[in-house]
Order: C-alpha cells, then structure tokens, then sequence
C-alpha cells in the first residue's frame, strides 16, 4: 500500500491564508474536523490523501453545533498530537483558525438544515446543533472548495444533513461517507470517549450490543415487520446495563432521508441499506451515539 | 463603444443544463434576476459582459423571498421581451428555472441573514425576504460560481446582506453594486412601477424628491448634525403628496452597516459615502423604495 506519509505540514492559521494556499491547488479532499482525532478520523484522512491531488484537514472546535448546555468548554483539544495524525496520514495541510477568524463579531449569517431533521432523533435531542453544523461546513467548502469532503458514518444523521446542504445550495462536490471506525469489543471510536471513566468504558460496548441485538431481529425477517419490534431488542439490551443513566432515543429510519418507520422491509442480500439503526445513551455523563445501517441478510 | 450583441442566447431550464453549461467557461459574470427586466437591469448586463468573459443572467421569481401578503402571484412576468433585453445587452445565456429544480418539495435547506438585519428598515418591513433571497443567491452563486456577481443600488439593504453572505460564507466572487438607474423625472426604476396606474407614476418622483430634500439638509451641515432632521425633512415631502398612502420608514444608516444613525457626519467633499438615506412608501397599492448615498459636498 502507497504511503503518502509528509514529513511537513502546512499550518494555516486564518481564511487569508488559506485562500493563498488554495490558489496554488488544483483537486483538494477535505476532512472536516473538531480535532482530538482518533484512529477514526485517520481513516478519512489516508482516503483524502489517496483520493485527491492533495488533502487538507480542518481542526476547528465550531461553538455554533454545540447546543445549550453541552460540553464547548470541556471538549478535548490535542493539537499537537492531532498535527502528528495528520502528518502520517498524509495529509499536507491544516486550516486551524480562531472562532472571531471564522465567525468575525457573531452576527453573521446562519445555514438552517430542512426542516424535516428538526423532529428527528439528534435533530431533536440537540437544539441548534445542524444549523451549527450546516453554517460551518458552508463556509469550509467554499473556503477550500474541495473536489470531495470527507465524513463519518458513525454521525448518520449529520451524513444525511450535510448531503442535503450540498445538494439543495447546489455545491460543485462530492460528500465521501467512511465506515465508523470502531475499537476491538465494538465501541465506535469517538472524540468524547475520552471522557469515559475505566467502569464506563467496560460498559460502552453495550450501545453496540444493543445495534447488534436489534440487527439479528431484522435478520429473522421473513417478509416487512414493525420497527417497534427492533427499537424493542435495542432497548432491553440498554436497560440491562445498569451505568446506561439515560436512553435518549433508539431510532429504527429510512437511510436516506433519516425518517422513522413504522415498518421495516426485510433483509434482501444487497448491498444497499433497506434501513439504519441509531441509539444515543448517556453513559454517566457521557453521550454517545452509535448507528448501524441494515444491509445484507 | 463596444457592442457585444449577441445573436443568440442559451437558455437553460435545469441546473442540470447549467451544470453542462458552466463546465465549459472559464470566467463567469452573474446578474440574478426575478425578471420584468427595465433598463437598469439592461445597464448591469452591459457591464457583466463587458467586465467577464462570459455574461448569464438568471429569471427566477423566487418564492421565498415574498415576504407573507406580498405580491408572488401577480408579479409581472415577461419572459420573452426579458431575453430580447439580454441578447441586446451581450449576455450569453439565461438559466430560467422551474420553482421545483431550485426548491425540490420544499423542505430544505435556508440561509438566513446576520440578525443585525431583522430590526432594520427593509427587514423589518419584509419578514423573511432576506432569508429567501440569502437563499436564492447561495444556490445561485454555487451553481454558477461567478467571478462577479451584479446587484443595483437600488435595493441597498440587499446590497448589504449580499456583502455579508459573500463575506460570512467565503463565497469566492466580487459582488458588483451598480448605481440606480432612473427615469427623467427622478424614478428610479423598478419592476414594480408597471404596477403603477397614470395618476400614481406622476406621482411616483415624490420618493426622489423627498430623497433630495433630505440630502440638501445633510448639505448644510457644518458639522455633525442630528439624523432626525434629515428624516423631518424627507418626511414633510412625502406628507405633500396625497397618493402617499403610507410612509413604512424613512431610515438614515451607515453605509456599510446599515445601522440606523442618531447623528450624521457632515460632507467632506469625497466619494466614498458618509451614510445612507432610505425611503419606503406605499403609492396606492404599490411599494416604492429609493435610497441616496450621501457623499460629496
């Protein structure tokens, strides 16, 4: 396998900097980021790299996604480490600007997801926080305009939000959506597990658990069946972890526009989602999130 | 002077077409439109062909940007006579597009202007008018990408909020203001004047003249002076005149902010502008706006 290992990186500290540094490109891959990057984010870094001419990252911690009372102080921040991920994936330069560089005085404009997500599990359960995502993410793509942008599937309805925006303000790009990455007992690998004590962290694998239980019901599917029925083995394998403070929502939708159903069609052996699977726990005080597209037999 | 009649002119009725279109140009100049084209309109195709390799204008009434009771149905539509308007102007093509290949089924994706906006005279006026053209013109300027994109004077507030999109979301264009075109009598043009029955456009230069009378005001100043007596004195031309049925504001700004002014900086012989004036009237049924940047002695 080609190693587009860089023995330098390109540290851009503002938007004028970046548009000198983009001048001089042709095809660039973006990865998106918050920073505190894991092996997760590696892959969609080493993907960038291969795929485009050249790959930039983002590391920028956006206050506008976090919603009311959600952790913007206490996220974690590992720039120099994050540099180092980037450095070995390959990936030749890191747009890491300041919130007054991108968001100048605050009283900017704002991009609000359809209205449909409103109403949907984390559309629901984090006010403000698509807007957030959606306003950001406009500004980096036209910032860097970037042949194709690089996400996590572990963030499913994100995928779902961010496909829309490019879809519906007419981007020139390509949205890449990445398998989650996930650690050996399962646990989908995520910035925030960094907060996990060592008891939260033997009881994370559950959430996974928990999709793999509702999976197997889907599996049995002889032809459509309810969706309360998959919610329903999710549900019992959370209520039987007791450090499980909070379920939030299991959520049994239509992959490509994140509505819930009532009814589930059966497995058909394909490669293409017939549905997708999403829970968000807390765990002490810790939110994760975790989905699992059902596909196959 | 150079003519850059053309004699012919690509229409384009998708963004799908537009998309086949626009891989095969270089540097584009846009003029977005709503249609009913005057000569101001003919005035910014001139200079966007002049100014770029290639002109386009868009036609689009745009739905979303008619605030609640306003005039979406019986907007003038004169699709015919606008494209003669473009061909005579140089423009090379026209992307006139259905209401369902911009919006879909409707739910998606909105931009909405700095906030700053909402309490200010064309925004407080017109609830929601500059998130739906924030919105038109994000799409707009994605699907198109122009190296300049030209807008009138005429709609200042516009102007301003078109800046901040540019500037917030990192478009990456020149947004072009053009003077105000105007009839002999002071008008400036506006679609909206075919709306005008014979008594009412006779009428109709009271906007100008109240403009005017503002600025002679400002001309006296020696120093700085209180923006109320400007606004006194637009408002006591207005009152002369029967037709005026309503004054919606008479707002004395910043230039570049639009934030409305308590006390006005006086002439100091240069060009750039040191405020704003700005009048909305309603002329029997029909809503006339003007603007006077002041500058100069």
């Amino acid at each position: 396998m080609l190693r587009r290992a860089r023995r330098t990186i390109t540290i851009l500290r503002t938007r004028k900097d970046l548009d000198g540094w983009r001048a001089q490109q042709s095809e660039v891959g973006l990865v998106p980021t918050m920073g505190a990057l894991h092996a997760g984010h590696a892959d969609l870094m080493r993907r960038a790299a291969a795929e485009n001419d050249i790959a930039i990252a983002s590391i920028f911690v956006n206050p506008t996604q976090f919603a009311p009372g959600e952790d913007l102080e206490k996220y974690p921040r590992t720039f120099e480490r994050d540099v180092e991920v980037l450095r070995d994936a390959g990936v030749a330069a890191c747009f890491a600007p300041t919130v007054e560089d991108m968001y100048g005085d605050g009283d900017g404009v704002a991009v609000l997801p359809p209205p449909r997500f409103d109403a949907l599990s984390e559309g629901a359960a984090r006010p403000g926080h698509f807007s957030g995502v959606c306003t950001v993410v406009a500004k980096l793509w036209n910032a860097v305009r970037p042949k194709r942008s690089y996400f996590g599937q572990k963030d499913a309805m994100q995928c779902a939000v961010l496909r829309s925006l490019r879809r519906d303000l007419a981007f020139d790009l390509e949205v890449v959506v990445c398998d989650t990455a996930r650690a050996d007992d399962g646990l989908a690998l995520s910035s925030r597990n960094a907060y996990l004590d060592a008891d939260e962290r033997a009881a994370a694998p559950v959430v996974f658990r928990a999709l793999g239980a509702a999976r197997d019901a889907w599996r049995a599917q002889a032809g459509p069946g309810p969706a309360a029925a998959l919610r329903s083995a999710a549900e019992a394998t959370l209520a039987a972890e007791p450090l499980v403070r909070r379920v939030e929502y299991v959520s049994v939708a239509d992959y490509d526009t994140m509505a819930e159903l009532d009814v589930v069609p059966p497995p058909d052996g394909g490669a293409e989602p017939r549905a997708i699977l999403s829970v968000a726990v807390r765990l002490g005080n810790v939110r994760l999130i975790d989905n699992l597209p059902l596909r196959g037999n």
